[in-house]
């Protein structure tokens, strides 16, 4: 055998790159994909076959990274250009004008095994590793990330592949050590308003000389993170470094862990299981285990609160959770206890980032306090002093009010505040506007997604002020013009436009005769 | 039970729409998906809470559609304004300056189906309808197209969800009626470079008096379809009415079927497909069929090539393929014949869609005619002739080559070409260049999918000329110098980049010792 042509250098099927002129766009994209955009007429895409392909491979100044090729037949772009989406153009560094080269995509060889799951085999550690890995390096498409989500829903991951997803996600990103054998954390599964115990929590087991170094991330469809709440406290936007140093002298922090790369493949995933709306236990326990692994943590209490209109809406989808959780967990030497808790209705009074930290600082300085927040942080902080072995089995709740009763917890929230950059206090509203029953009756039930809705719609949490203020629990006995609740937004129009929404959706809270 | 606050009118999530300025950017997305652009500081995102959403609902001028969401925080788009990508302009018929409203995207009905499959439950037709249907109507992103395709491999289509998912896309589309029980058609399941026998096959039947509407396709990633071809030598780009009365006065058409809007979900289902290389046997199945139904044929004969570099690379796969196609044709009452053939090198001897149709007119002409593609021609027609009970079995392929040989295939084909706007003569190209042989030798091996690739560097099938020209087979002594192929290309730079490809890949054509 031989070759009719000339077989000059390695066999590439890639040809030589061409130069454009970047022009960065400011545009975004969804779930931060690079993308380019170059003109119909561009004699690249033409000569290079571009034009029918949707991802493209740019390089500049030394680095490269798969994008979305867009096309423009308008004067967005001039000849000779090449424009850049925002993530595009700050992975390269790229400036106006700085020369960019644009060639095939090169083929992507964790596909293979992809495409293996998609067909039901199973994947070794391997296989997990370089999908990680090419997930991470933005070479898979919307396409691409939507297969590896639907196939690991449609064969849900086993124990072993559970096992494998969380390893490569750990290794894909940092990861942090603290020099300690005792590190605790805290993951809550979410869906509740208002359940903002993590900073309080944090507060109570560092005054009791436990290590916590919490990273937390800011809202992506509800109407408060904790990084959101804790940003009207204290700066949250530290690097690895200043973490460091606040961990270092106080135990404890509560910071945005955007500035931190741990498993970064999961918030990838995750946006697209929030599209498709699946979400199979198997990698909710990778995402939840990965970030904690990644962040340094040898012992892990998982807030799980179980209701109709929570995440987790029953006894029998907590128990099968609560299971995979600490078999996984157990596989990589981390100690995870579950806390199950009431999910029906919102904890604390505020729903919104400065309304939220009101209730959090009305615990810590004990000044009237929510009560179902305040014992929530401390059945929290309890099981992790448990956990850690510095209370026996049934006291950490105990210890952790006496911690809080004495200002030893207020003392040292304040001391971390301090660290993070100073203390800040709450922003206030300017418009408010007070819901009232309409007849006599008894709360009956309370709608959580709705009330988030409500929430978002009045600003948060954008607004940092807006939200929204409960004045009833489950099982309040109202009067006709009872205050139910307060909504907080700070421009008028954002007011008038969530009373809209609570006008012509219904019922948000239900009211039973009594 | 009681509302605490008023419910005025239907309960509905979605609050009244905001109105921005029309912008049409010009802007492309990969498939054909329509995209709106924001301001990053844009009141309406804000108070919407639409940053988080990667889909929006648009309306303009009693049209709506949904649209992908991207930001920008650069020039682009002025205050008060919003982007349109080039299709969502066109979808929504927006000039610029024209009042649009954006709100949130309705909830998707066929989600809870997809979802359902995902998990593997079987779809019955009205899940199907419904899916294919949203599909059509732009309501699945990327992500949602991917979760179906992939949910569609992972549990393959049983034969009663390939029968529903092909009456889906029939009915989702136009569905065109001849007014005969005897209606033709071919399809062929690709693969193979210069495998263009359709209009060769068109001519020969409508000489006989058989109806063969053909709506084709254009190259996607192909170096030509057979609309791009038949472009060289008439008119293809006609609409319903004009196809029709093509086909009442010759019984025959050639043309491209983008203007008819025949199975619309099966373009959009087969680029995802493409994306993620999957090819499930039910869903080519339904996308065949749909077509062809929808294009009101009755008795259809399936072109199969079988090689290693073609789209079916063994006799297992051909077998299983073609039972799938005989028992689901069979439901919708359509007669049915799959022709296997050889598809271990191309046929003809041009590849691009000039040269593609010099080999037609060689062969219509009878002018040293390349042997294989009128062989090939007609043993289709033959079949088509025979299910159709216009030549007893067996003596088709004859009666075909005699229509053929006697002139009167040529003279429908010009008539054809007339009726469609005029006959054309396929361009030259202005630059060519001879591929030799570098030893004596004899073709052992064709690389199918290599030839395509360097036939479009070439510049094929934008550039109409371009392409290869082959001067060999499979078999062929050669000696050094020997011609093997000419590189045709319409500029000295695409020509230039076509041979740097061909120095670099390796080999193309396989020669052993003698």
């Amino acid at each position: 055998m031989t070759h009719p042509v000339p077989d000059t250098g390695p066999a590439s099927e890639n040809m030589a790159p061409h130069r454009l002129r970047a022009r960065p766009l400011g545009l975004f994209l969804p779930q931060q994909q690079p993308a380019v955009v170059m003109r119909t007429d561009c004699y690249i895409c033409r000569s290079e076959g571009l034009a029918a392909r949707s991802q493209v491979l740019i390089q500049a100044g030394g680095r490269e990274i798969l994008a979305s090729l867009l096309h423009s037949s308008g004067e967005m772009i001039a000849p000779g250009e090449i424009g850049l989406s925002e993530s595009a153009a700050a992975a390269l560094g790229v400036a106006p004008g700085d020369a960019v080269s644009v060639r095939h995509a090169p083929p992507i060889d964790s596909f293979g095994a992809l495409r293996g799951r998609v067909y039901g085999n199973r994947l070794d550690g391997a296989a997990f590793r370089s999908i990680v890995d090419d997930i991470v390096a933005g070479r898979y498409s919307d396409v691409h990330l939507s297969a590896f989500v639907t196939a690991c829903s449609a064969f849900p991951l086993d124990h072993a592949e559970t096992v494998a997803l969380t390893g490569a996600m750990v290794a894909s990103g940092e990861r942090l050590a603290w020099g300690s054998d005792v590190v605790v954390d805290k993951h809550s599964v979410g869906g509740l308003p208002g359940n903002r115990t993590t900073p309080i929590v944090v507060a109570i087991v560092a005054a009791l000389g436990l290590i916590m170094p919490k990273t937390s991330s800011r809202a992506i469809t509800s109407p408060a993170g904790t990084a959101d709440t804790m940003e009207t406290l204290a700066p949250v936007n530290l690097d690895v470094g200043a973490i460091r140093r606040v961990v270092d002298h106080e135990g404890g922090c509560i910071v945005w862990g955007g500035a931190v790369s741990l498993s970064p493949a999961d918030d990838i995933i995750i946006g697209v299981e929030r599209v498709l709306d699946l979400d199979a236990a198997g990698q909710l326990v990778a995402s939840v285990l990965s970030k904690k692994l990644a962040a340094g943590a040898t012992h892990l209490v998982v807030d799980m609160p179980i209701g109709p209109t929570a995440k987790v809406r029953s006894p029998a989808d907590a128990a099968a959770l609560s299971g995979a959780l600490q078999k996984v967990a157990a596989e990589f030497g981390l100690i995870l206890k579950v806390m199950q808790g009431d999910g029906r209705e919102p904890i604390g009074r505020g729903i919104g980032p400065a309304l939220e930290a009101r209730d959090i600082l009305a615990v810590l300085e004990g000044r009237d306090p929510p009560p179902d927040l305040a014992r929530r942080a401390c059945e929290l902080a309890g099981a992790l002093i448990e956990l850690a072995g510095r209370a026996s089995p049934g006291t950490g709740a105990a210890l952790a009010a006496q911690v809080l009763a004495d200002g030893s917890a207020w003392s040292k929230f304040q001391r971390i505040c301090e660290a993070q950059g100073g203390m800040r206090t709450p922003p206030l509203s300017n418009h408010r506007h007070v819901m009232t029953a309409q007849r006599p009756g008894r709360v009956s039930a309370i709608d959580n997604r709705r009330l988030a809705k409500l929430a978002k719609l009045a600003g948060a949490p954008a607004a940092k002020s807006a939200g929204l203020e409960m004045h009833v629990r489950l099982g309040s006995a109202v009067e006709t013009g009872t205050p139910l609740l307060t909504v907080h937004a700070e421009s008028q129009g954002e007011l008038a436009y969530a009373l809209a929404y609570a006008e012509a959706v219904g019922p948000i809270l239900e009211l039973s005769d009594r």
